[in-house]
């Protein structure tokens, strides 16, 4: 079994996958807080997915671990994963130290684009843009992630896009992120709710001002990060995945009216056909996790060449 | 002997690149205006080759033309190459009517791209960011041109980074090329001469407050591009090229400058270096003529393991 675990600031959601390729088990749990909560989050969801699945320890060929922050897959490490309270973490060490089976371990958006690949049957060009509580993609070609030269192929969550749009979490003003980062839309709308990028649409249908503005700028800030995607990277395709795909149609037609506004000014955009280019991943996608399993794999598959 | 030629909007240049990749000889023509006489431009200037190197057309193993247009590089065809007077042109078929040797056609930021980065003797990870009339970039990795899913990669000119920008040959509103490309910014500028953006540099150094928010937008567009280029596809080094570039350290300082002022207010962006991160291409560079010649030997080899 290659088991896939993608850990979330919330929950883990985790895949064993057969010699098939085929989900033969997926189990959730909720994530702790916390560098030993988070290993500790690992061996519990390896605990539920073998009696999901009944498989033995035995039979754990690899796990691979999609976790969200910088990560130095080399070294097994995890660097400011602050959803999790985790500055730095010897994640693959940790976890080897209790179940001696290969472990890798990737940053989730990457880990992500790959199981959007697989899932959609086709990963020659595309990229996987994630809309969650921030903004990043990571990018698949031929199969493979497109790593760039640092590691920060994707980042399109930090392009500035608007010189006069509010201040970034990173510091620069008008990023894509400020427009359809789940954390900055919710800090600027500013008001309670558990779910406030569904409380914004809704909202806005009901013709409040504020909620107009900013749902409007989510569809901005998703079509920017896709013209930025297309035009840099030359993706076919742009698979969104995240928190805020839960919003299913109502974000896709938002996105889909935004790309085709934009491109009514521009014989250029018009020929691109963006809007023809997006999906989105469908609710409960096992994307994440089926991401990390192939991480896990395809890293197990290096080290045996590696190693013998 | 392996022909480099790039056939300019006013003048081809050309290179005869030797056995041991040394550039044997080099000529400058005028270019005709017209499908035909950019044909006869490209036959001279390969006669004007032989007589500057001494060699015979029997020496001659291949011929690469870079011409600034949209490019079928697999039929040999260029189309819309609007600077030339060319709406389209099956060059490849056209010229070998006359010689019989080898010939590939490439667009020119494409071909100037790989010039660069055989120039500069690393090739790992680099985007070559062409101002001139127009912006547009060319990304290589591993000595290869990276071109995407339909051969737009690197087209960063017309990425949209303020809403309020100015409007664009292409229809959108603020795209880069409006901040930095030489002929949007002539247009903006208005004013007689035959060398707009040196008057604008001049023009800002006496103070001229129109002079100094074009110079500064040139920078900002091109810090934009830079950034862009790094945040999505992940280069290690972005060279610029192209006509602003004769402006040297003027134009270098400025977009450091603004590299520097936009890292100030952002941990993320300052960790990236990007100031120390980018090059100007000198001035008569024979980077997009050499690129050419590139694209032709590497046409000819690929050819020969087809043919076999």
């Amino acid at each position: 079994m290659k088991l896939g675990l993608d850990v979330g600031g919330t929950k883990t959601d985790a895949v064993a996958v057969d010699a098939d390729g085929t989900i033969a088990g997926r189990i959730r749990i909720p994530t702790g807080w916390g560098a030993d909560a988070v290993i500790t989050t690992i061996l519990d969801a390896i605990t539920a997915l073998r009696q999901e699945a009944s498989f033995e320890e035995s039979a754990i060929e690899s796990v691979g671990v999609g976790i969200p922050g910088l990560v130095d897959a080399h070294a097994g490490r995890v660097l400011h994963a602050v959803n999790l309270g985790v500055e730095s973490l010897d994640l693959v060490d940790a976890a080897r130290r209790v179940i001696d089976v290969p472990f890798a371990v990737e940053n989730d958006v990457k880990a992500a684009a790959l199981g959007a690949g697989a899932l959609r049957g086709d990963a020659r060009s595309m990229a996987y843009l994630n809309l969650g509580t921030g903004v990043a993609a990571g990018i698949v070609v031929d199969g493979k992630l497109w790593r760039g030269s640092r590691g920060i192929a994707g980042e399109v969550g930090h392009i500035s896009v608007d010189p006069n749009g509010r201040v970034c979490g990173c510091g620069q003003r008008g990023c894509v992120e400020t427009f359809c980062g789940g954390g900055a839309v919710a800090r600027a709308w500013g008001r309670p709710g558990a779910l406030p990028i569904l409380d914004i649409f809704d909202a806005a249908e009901q013709g409040d001002v504020e909620a107009v503005a900013l749902r409007q700028g989510i569809a901005r800030g998703a079509a920017a990060a896709v013209r930025i995607l297309v035009l840099s990277a030359d993706v076919e395709t742009v698979v969104f995945g995240g928190g805020l795909t839960s919003l299913g149609d109502r974000l896709r037609d938002d996105i889909v009216a935004e790309l085709r506004q934009e491109a009514e000014t521009s014989a250029f955009m018009r020929s691109l056909r963006l809007d023809e280019r997006i999906e989105l991943l469908p609710a409960g996608s096992p994307a994440a996790a089926l991401g990390a399993a192939l991480v896990g794999a395809a890293h197990r598959e290096q080290g045996a060449m590696i190693n013998g």
